[in-house]
């Protein structure tokens, strides 16, 4: 059961870098794309940037339809991740494919993925640099959490399916946000 | 002692979303910030996007001089990068403060911190989002890495002074570099 999560934290899921899966959606049909290419750009509004390859099915999507979620997933479903990191949406429906279930968004066409913790919706605001860099700013503008899941181990990659994942956490008197 | 480390490898440092140290100098003057917003943008050269925001003294040396390190920390030095996160150098000395070490870089004017396991020594090729994103581009133009540290726990920032400190690893099979 996801609860709403409020946008001015959205940082906070972002920003230790985790991998994610972003999810589009056009003519009906939609994709799933493993990302850890991503920085939040600012805390509220939350902006976050993120490079989505012209390579990748899902730079079409991302650029005719500005809108996208993107999903945390945790090491519970670690496989499913990289399987969507290896295969194309042009050959393969990933939520069929790799078990994962689609559910519908607050605000976005794109589907939440239902395995995942947590899940921001977003929209373009700016692609200028997504040609020269493959680089999109998202406004996230609805964010979802399984509050159940108290630590989530969340996975960090390392290049060549080594990840990361999340251990003790620490906490340090700070003024920061 | 820190041994070169490839280019072509910097992505599996800073991929999986490590609280860095920015130093940066100007005049003279070494500075560090810390910094979680930061991501990949290519390979090969390694192109890294960071916000560094105007509030930051470090904005103004970034923009002149056009060169940075990113140093990434392991949570044995996890109060210094609180420490260097909550004080500005307009008023302090960072490196004598916290007790950190600079050493030469090889390419750039900027230090290295001696004390964290690897830095990136850092170009700013690109900064024309910087004026409305705080958005700087960087090319990382040479590595290094004390090799002796097999698994470096690096410092993940969950905001608010709360950090995910690096935990185990997994190996998954996988055609992603």
């Amino acid at each position: 059961m996801k609860k709403n999560f409020p946008l001015a934290r959205v940082y906070s899921l972002l920003e230790p870098g985790p991998v994610v899966l972003v999810t589009t959606a056009q003519k009906g049909l939609a994709n799933i794309m493993t990302l850890s290419w991503h920085t939040m750009i600012d805390f509220e509004p939350p902006l976050i940037g993120c490079i989505v390859s012209e390579r990748n099915h899902s730079f079409a999507a991302l650029k005719a339809t500005k809108q996208c979620v993107l999903n945390i997933p945790t090491v519970e479903i670690a496989k499913q991740v990289v399987g969507c990191g290896n295969t194309s949406g042009r050959k393969v429906n990933k939520f069929e494919k790799f078990a994962l279930t689609p559910t519908k968004a607050a605000l976005v066409d794109a589907p939440l993925v239902a395995e995942c913790y947590a899940n921001i919706e977003c929209k373009v605001i700016d692609a200028k640099l997504a040609g020269k860099y493959n680089f999109f700013i998202l406004e996230a503008v609805k964010a979802w959490i399984d509050r159940s899941q108290k630590h989530p181990r969340t996975i960090h990659h390392l290049g060549k399916g080594v990840f990361m994942v999340a251990g003790e956490t620490i906490k340090l008197p700070s003024k920061m946000k």
